[in-house]
């Protein structure tokens, strides 16, 4: 059976939101444990060729001995190189077995580095994205998106208010980044948004705990061919148990495998919790701490009233934000998927906790995706395709709502580009949830990295606004009003605090709240109890104690009441979205490379689809000349005023390497002005040309960057160009 | 005259940048001095009344001392009784007297502070905007925008984008908000982005130490009728030079007056400089200074190469940034315009200083608007309309491009609904502008609190480059090659060490430097003075005495070099946009009342164009009704398609009362379902209906919020509707 925890244990959580269960440290839900894999690695290939391995090296060790013997005893010459070409065999088993455990270990790490090494520099060549303050040697976890980077998420923004916003008529609010202290101290920010730290203890350098125990498991696993079944299964123990471990524990493994200060070798401190915020003071006074904020849901949720009102006092609705959030990462690693600074788009749909039905559920109830439900995962099962109607009538899904909005954000990432082989909604173990949660998926996208968490959608109960209520004193409640009143009966426990006092004086006071605090069952179970025998044993949780109750001590009865309303905390559902790490992962399902002409060189291609790529098209003249370079020039006007990004090339450089700029780019489209009259648009990815009027080709362009046609569609409207030109 | 500063001082400028002028602290540049008035105070009318008063005063004092005297001396009752009857019209005269004066040096303060009241309370209860926390009783200088305020923003940002990044094809970049002290330390906000703070001494309160003396000045201007016109001149003269006071000055000013603590009346500290950046700790060691950034514009400094080379090494070109931006106010008043986070929209435009043409400069230069240059300040005289074309030919603006921003900031503002009649472009003063700009507009829009800097548009020449280039040690430079190589002349100074070593001794550096950082002419000058009399006398400022120097200490000469490129540091010139304030100006200039059809009350109307309107349409069935509601349904649907932001209101309230709740919002138009075939579109200002076919309503919408048709074409094409309605 494959490890549980090698399934799911690779995906990185996006939110550390502050949880109350105690099993549940934010860092569980941000560690990336385990390998870095794309897939688990193949447990059932591994442990024979380790088993192999050990006979190998033990039959080796005898056989040197035996070669060793006879050389000693003066054997016969062709005895003894009989022994040695046995003893060589051995060692040539050995050497292959080895590598296809060191490939059975490393999977395809190399593949995947170097993939992610090409994605990486064309995106740093082509200044997608920027090391942030990189004259001064940058910052780590700080990157600046640079032009076509920056397109892109304006792009990817545009379209989630499209998608999410516009399409749902949510509220879209604003707020800001810096927050007073009181506000993160109700959300439990302030006490519980912590990773564990260790310090090198003579230059005071800082690591994350788990990050160190982690390397120095998987540096186990990876270089140390010899080691034994069982110290294997050990080091995958600690990797799959390393979220959950206390800051005992974790101290206590790193001292066990005497772990040091990667950097000096210096002893480490014990590991300590470290607050992932950004502190700062507002105002000059130095009294009033405040934070970054680490997310943007807590400034919806302080807003609730006001929403609820602007909305009619109707639920349910939902509110949007966008926005930046900070985490204080102790060593970020990872370049853009684990960075001190990023943008959120959060959602706070709120519903009645008795309703969570979906007007529009029908419209995604037959998706078919990957879906990867607790079941599966605590099988050992792997990811399962259906339609995501199914997950709700199973009762895998919790209700229709949350379904939704998975619904939504599937159609959302694939629109973007995202690979649906690569992309599964995890739905969380229970130790991994929240205990207040009523349910938690996570949109993951493989890459690289493995399986990264991009998109978290939580069903988070009424755990918030009860939180800010609590704290504030402000009571963020929706209400029903009936139609017409409902008579509803009411327990009612009425203490006599004159007997009570006398029978339990200093303790009268707990004896009195547990009473009141009975629920209707054990009340009515009293008051049978006490009419029938006078008195009834009563254990007070308070004092950890039975006590006895007589019948002139309480009196429990039902009243009929008349309701006008109904008065409750609303849910909670909350698709949050990691816009960075979207978009990288976006970025490595759009890179693909592709021979040049001559084939001498790779060209580097983002096959981003129209509605993200930076650029939409691109315009050159063929040759330099003053009337083409005119007509290029009239061209770009017009996408302008029809609102298409594009650029205008008019260098001498070759056509065909002007296109391999562009693809590198992503730009869809480019056109090629090689007449006065039409000019050719030219399609990235098959790079089919067609021959369009030069009055026409902005609105020609308009129409495939927006969707309103397709290519295929004005392939066949315009007269096909076979490209004569040497450089394509 | 009227008072130079009166005219000039109540603007609030949006930037503190740093400077090395020291006559220009942040301080000042940012400082509401004088009446926060929409115009100055009119002093003409003031002075005389100031007199008059002042005489009547004495003359009643004079009068009911012969009053008192008569009745002592027992003169006749009818002659007492004429002297009481003149005392008392003295009496009536100096009231009348009191409260023109009153009247004159109020102006219109009142019916402007009952206008903004009105504007604002409609902004917070349609949840414009909301004060941030306010559950938590808010922290000051804090705002969300809610909804409403939410797509105004939206709006406004893309339209900025539309008509600054789209066409001028800027590079945008998107840099962190945390930023590391050394990039802070370069640009000057480390040390120099400060206000002067006071303390309240027994409980520590903190004020800024300029507003608490302008309060003074101001009250004691406002309420104290009976103040010599001498001590009047003198609270106008430190209202007027307020900015300019050193610590010492403003210190001494506070003591003079006897000012104290506000809220306790205690005594004040002495001022000390506060910096208003947020500081906060980048990594877990606490040794990694960091800042939440003031401003955007650092971000693209200080990837000048990069941006350079993605712009294939020409010149010019710009980059552009939008996020948030913080100043840790010490005291934040004035609502949305003084701020502790806001959204900074910026350009910087990098431009060779020896050509600072523009192409596109002739579709600006007919522009005509308010300008307010250096002179017309300085000579007292008040902004005039002229073309922009002018005031560059004329050389009042210093270049071309610097125009063209200026013309292109003023286009963006009136498409936006920014008043023409309350826009005005100001020219810095020298001594308001840093020692190395070269020069310096902003655009000042007026509203309740005056004239309101929300762009300033600088020419700040190679300063901030070359700061990052010290600072870095990386050289931010452009290069022009030549197409062929020049021939150019080269000063050649060769110090003789040996013989200045020999009359110098220990001075001789400073002599060798000096003579080094000859210009041509001092050097040319001195060879020829050498060459005449074998030595010459020279100044060395280091020394601060002069020295004699001979002819065989130096050799001066000329050669001629052959350069293949000229390597420069780039001229900048940024436009610098304040959101935030650009939207509450835009909120004043959009806000009208007009009579309900019953004449009772008021009701309140936002005019926003199409363009910003945070809802475009809404949709109302006319009556409760499921065949209305279908119809209204399905035009909602349409809209979305079309991505037309819209509401539906199916409530049973009464229309007239729907359409005044959206005319609140700004909502521009507003379909009623009153039949299943064809609906009405009413325009919000005019209140004029068209009645057009259930299918075509979503396109006819589009065509007028997106500007291909103006609300009049449509007008002609469909038949009117005249509201039979009752509620309209």
């Amino acid at each position: 059976m494959r490890s549980l925890f090698a399934l799911i244990s690779s995906s990185i959580s996006i939110r550390r939101r502050c949880v109350i269960s105690p099993l549940i440290t934010p860092r569980r839900r941000y560690s990336l444990s385990s390998y870095i894999t794309g897939r688990p690695m193949d447990a059932t290939a591994e442990q024979p060729l380790r088993t192999t391995l050990a006979d190998k090296i033990a039959r080796i060790e005898t056989q040197g001995n035996s070669v060793r013997q006879l050389k000693a005893s003066g054997a016969a010459k062709p005895e003894i190189a009989a022994a040695v070409d046995a003893l060589n065999a051995l060692k040539l088993e050995k050497a292959s077995i080895e590598s296809q455990l060191q490939a059975a270990i490393s999977g395809n790490v190399v593949n995947r580095d170097a993939f992610r090494q090409a994605v990486v520099n064309t995106l740093e060549r082509r200044l997608f994205y920027i090391p942030s303050f990189k004259i001064y040697r940058g910052v780590a976890g700080l990157y600046d998106y640079g032009p076509p980077g920056c397109a892109v998420k304006s792009n990817v923004l545009a379209f989630w208010r499209q998608h999410f916003v516009l399409e749902e008529n949510m509220l879209e609010v604003d707020c800001p980044c810096v927050t007073p202290e009181i506000v993160l101290k109700a959300s439990g920010h302030v006490e519980k948004f912590t990773d564990l730290m260790v310090k090198d203890e003579k230059t005071g350098m800082c690591y994350r705990a788990d990050h160190l125990l982690k390397d120095f498991c998987k540096e186990k696993l990876e270089k140390d061919l010899t080691m034994t079944a069982e110290k294997a299964a050990e080091f995958k123990h600690v990797l799959a148990v390393l979220d959950d471990l206390s800051p005992e524990q974790l101290g206590a493994k790193i001292k066990e495998y005497g772990i040091t200060a990667p950097d000096t070798k210096n002893p480490l401190s014990d590991p300590y919790p470290f607050n992932l915020m950004f502190q700062t003071s507002i105002g000059p006074s130095g009294l009033s701490t405040g934070y970054m904020r680490p997310e943007t849901a807590q400034g919806i949720f302080v807003n609730f009233k006001d929403l609820y009102y602007y909305n009619g006092n109707k639920l349910p609705f939902a509110a949007a934000q966008i926005g930046q959030a900070f985490r204080n990462e102790i060593s970020p690693r990872q370049g853009l998927l684990r960075v001190r600074e990023f943008t959120l788009a959060e959602i706070e749909h709120f519903v009645d906790p008795e309703d969570k039905s979906h007007p529009k559920y029908s419209e995604v109830s037959n998706l078919e995706f990957l879906m990867f439900p607790r079941e599966e995962q605590m099988s050992g099962q792997s990811a399962k395709r259906f339609p995501l109607g199914e997950a709700v009538s199973r009762g895998i899904v919790n209700n229709e709502t949350l379904a939704y909005f998975i619904g939504r954000v599937y159609l959302f990432l694939t629109r973007l580009g995202i690979d649906k082989e690569k992309l599964r909604f995890r739905q969380h173990l229970p130790n991994e949830m929240a205990h207040y949660a009523a349910d938690c998926w996570d949109a993951e996208i493989e890459c690289s990295y493995g399986w990264i968490e991009c998109v978290g959608i939580a069903d988070r109960s009424a755990y918030d606004l009860r939180a800010h209520t609590e704290k504030s004193g402000v009571s963020l409640v929706a209400q029903e009003k009936f139609s017409e009143p409902r008579e509803v009966e009411k327990l009612i426990i009425a203490t006599v605090k004159k007997e009570l006092g006398l029978a339990f004086k200093g303790n009268q006071k707990m004896v009195v709240e547990a009473l009141e605090a009975m629920d209707e069952n054990e009340a009515m179970n009293m008051k049978a109890t006490l009419e029938s025998n006078g008195e009834a044993e009563f254990h007070v949780c308070t004092l950890g104690k039975a006590v006895t109750i007589k019948k002139n001590m309480v009196t429990i009865s039902k009243e009929k009441k008349k309701e006008h309303q109904r008065v409750f905390t609303p849910s909670v559902i909350e698709p949050s979205f990691g816009i960075g790490r979207i978009i990288y992962c976006l970025f490595e399902h759009s890179f693909y490379t592709r021979p040049s002409k001559a084939g001498d060189e790779q060209l580097n291609v983002f096959r981003f689809p129209p509605l993200v790529a930076p650029i939409k098209c691109t315009v050159f003249p063929l040759v330099q000349n003053q009337q083409y370079e005119e007509v290029a020039k009239l061209i770009s006007k017009s996408l302008t005023a029809t609102g298409i990004s594009h650029k205008i090339d008019i260098t001498g450089t070759s056509i065909g390497k002007r296109y391999a700029r562009t693809d590198e780019l992503g730009v869809p489209f480019a056109i090629t002005v090689d007449s006065t009259s039409s000019v050719t648009i030219r399609e990235r990815d098959s790079k089919d040309q067609i021959r369009v009027g030069v009055e026409k080709v902005a609105s020609v362009v308009k129409e495939v960057t927006e969707g309103q046609s397709t290519w295929a569609d004005v392939l066949n409207l315009y007269p096909a160009h076979s490209s004569a030109s040497a450089d394509e």
